[in-house]
C-alpha cells in the first residue's frame, strides 16, 4: 500500500468495490462477505462501507482500526444502538428519495385510475366511478427527503398536501404541516407512511387511527412493516373501509409463501423494491465516493448519524 | 318560454340537461336521445349541444334554426365537415386534460415501476432491471393542452421531454420541439399520442417509425387508434421490439371480443376511458355554460372549431 492510500473494508460485494477503486484514486478496498468475519491481523483498515443489515464485522471494528462507518441502508433500526456511540457513522439519507417517490406516485395512480384493472375491457361502464388526483388529499406520515420527494411530485398533479413529522421543520409551500397522526389521517385519499421505525412511530397506524381515515381510502408504505397494525389493516381491508393498501414493507418481511397478504385483492405488495432505481448500486456508491473524497480532504462529513 | 329565454337542444341526456338549467338560469333545456330525430316545428332552438358522435338531428340544423353547435367532444373527426361550413361551432377543448395527462403519467409509472407485476413476490431479483423514470425520455406526438398538460407533469420527475406539433407554437420551458416524427421518436423510452387524427396523422405510426423507436420502448395512445398501424404494433410486439403499449384509443373501437389486443401480455388496453375525470360530465356542462353566457352577453365563444 503505498503512502496516502486509504484502506475501506467493504462489505457490499466485489462489484462495488470496484466502482469505488475506479471512482476514488488512491484508495484500496478490502471486500468481505456480507457474513464473513474479518480478522484484526489482516483487515486493519480506518473505513468500513458497510450494508443494510448487521454483519459480524461490527463486533470487531475497534480491533479493526475503523474510525468511520458507512451504511448503505436509509433506515438504520437493523442496527445496533452500539454501532453509533462514540464513532463516525453516516448513511445514504435521501440517495434513495426519487425511485422511492416515483414508486409511490405510481402506487397513488395505479389506484386512482386502475388501469390495469380496466385493460382487457372492451367497454366502459358510464356508472363506472372515475377518479381524477386533481383535487385528492394526500396525507404524509414523515417528511424527510423521500417525503418532500413525493411532495414535489404530486403538487403539479393538483393534490392537496398534509404532512407529520415529530420534530418541527421548515415549512413547504406545497405542503400543510399538522401537529397529529389523527389531523393527518382526516379527509385523506392516500396516507403515505415514509418515517423511520422508532419506538414512538411502532404500530403508529393502529385500528383507531384507520378508524379515522375516509372508506375507501389508500395505505402507502414505502417505510417499515413495524409502523402498522398489520392485524388492523387485515381487518379494514376485509371490511372495505381501506380500499388498497400498497405495501413495500411488511411485517413479518419477508413475508412466508402462502401468507395471506401475497393473496388479498384489495393490498398490492411488492418484496422491498421502491429504493431501487435506474442506476442500481450506482447512487450508494456515489454518495459513499462523495463523503470519501471529503474525509480524504478532512472535511466534515454529510449525511452523520447521531446517537441518540 | 318567457322573454329573454334561451332554448337549447340538448343531446346529453337528462342529467345534463338539468345541470344546465340549474347552472344558467333564464335557459329552457329539450332534451333529445342521441339518435333521436328532431321535429322543426316542436324544437325550433338557437342552441345545440350535442355529443361525441353525429346525430340525426345534424341533418336539420337550418330547418331547427340552430346557429350555434356545441359538441362534447374533444377530437372533431367523427363529424361530417359540412356539420363545420358557415356556422358556429364549439368544443370541448382543453376540458379533459388532467384526466387525460393523469391517465398517460399513471400508464408511464405502471411501466417503469411494474408494481402490479411484481406483487405478490415475496423476494425481490437482484438481477431483475429496476427503472427510474428520472433521466427517461418521453416523446410527445401533439402537443396540444393534453400534451402540454402531460409535460407540466412530467417536468417534475427530471424526465426529458421532446414534442412534435404540426404547426408551429411558442416553446415551452421543459420541452424540446421537434420538427419531424422520426426525430421525436429516437432515443424515446415513452412515446405518447395526442393529437387528432387526420389524414396527415393517420397510420403516422408505422412500422418505419416503430422500428426507430428503441428496443423495450412504450407506446401510449390516449387520441385515436387511427394514429396507428395495428398491424404493425403486433409485429413489433410480438417480437418485444416495443416492450408495452398501453393503448386508450383502438382501430377498430370498440374492440370486438377476442380481439388479439385484448389477450396480449404486452398490452394495456382500455375502453376510451382516459378522458373521464373525477367530476364525470360536471367538467362538460362547466364549458358549455361558460360559453352560454358569452353567448347571452354577446361575447365571443371559446373554443371555436375553424372550418378547414
Amino acid at each position: 500500500m503505498s503512502p496516502g492510500t486509504l484502506r475501506v473494508l467493504n462489505l457490499l460485494g466485489p462489484e462495488v468495490g470496484r466502482m469505488v477503486e475506479g471512482a476514488a484514486p488512491g484508495t484500496e478496498v478490502i471486500t468481505l462477505g456480507p457474513r464473513s468475519t474479518a480478522d484484526p491481523a489482516l483487515h486493519q483498515a480506518p473505513i468500513l462501507l458497510g450494508g443494510w443489515a448487521p454483519s459480524p464485522v461490527f463486533d470487531v471494528l475497534d480491533e479493526l482500526g475503523v474510525r468511520w462507518v458507512h451504511l448503505a441502508a436509509t433506515g438504520l433500526d437493523r442496527f445496533p444502538a452500539e454501532l453509533f456511540r462514540g464513532r463516525l457513522v453516516t448513511h445514504a439519507r435521501g440517495v434513495f428519495a426519487v425511485p422511492m417517490a416515483e414508486y409511490v406516485v405510481a402506487a397513488i395512480l395505479d389506484y386512482v385510475k386502475l388501469i390495469p384493472e380496466r385493460s382487457g375491457l372492451s367497454r366502459y361502464s358510464a356508472h363506472d366511478p372515475y377518479r381524477s388526483l386533481a383535487g385528492q388529499t394526500v396525507g404524509l406520515f414523515g417528511f424527510g427527503s423521500v417525503g418532500q420527494a413525493v411532495a414535489t411530485r404530486l403538487a403539479v398533479f393538483e393534490v392537496r398536501l398534509k404532512a407529520f413529522k415529530r420534530h418541527p421543520i421548515a415549512g413547504h409551500s406545497a405542503v400543510h404541516l399538522v401537529s397529529s397522526v389523527h389531523e393527518l389521517v382526516r379527509g385523506v385519499d392516500h396516507l403515505v407512511l415514509a418515517a423511520p421505525r422508532t419506538p414512538d412511530t411502532e404500530r403508529v397506524i393502529n385500528a383507531r387511527v384507520i378508524s379515522r381515515m375516509p372508506a375507501g381510502s389508500h395505505l402507502v408504505n414505502v417505510a417499515r412493516g413495524a409502523l402498522v397494525d398489520h392485524g388492523a389493516l387485515r381487518a379494514a381491508l376485509d371490511t372495505g373501509h381501506l380500499g388498497r393498501a400498497t405495501l413495500d414493507a411488511t411485517d413479518p418481511e419477508p413475508l412466508p409463501a402462502g401468507h395471506w397478504l401475497l393473496e388479498h385483492p384489495q393490498a398490492r405488495v411488492t418484496p422491498h423494491i421502491s429504493w431501487r432505481g435506474a442506476d442500481g448500486i450506482r447512487a450508494v456508491v456515489d454518495n459513499f465516493v462523495d463523503n470519501l473524497r471529503r474525509y480524504r480532504a478532512g472535511a466534515s462529513l454529510l449525511h452523520q448519524v447521531k446517537a441518540e
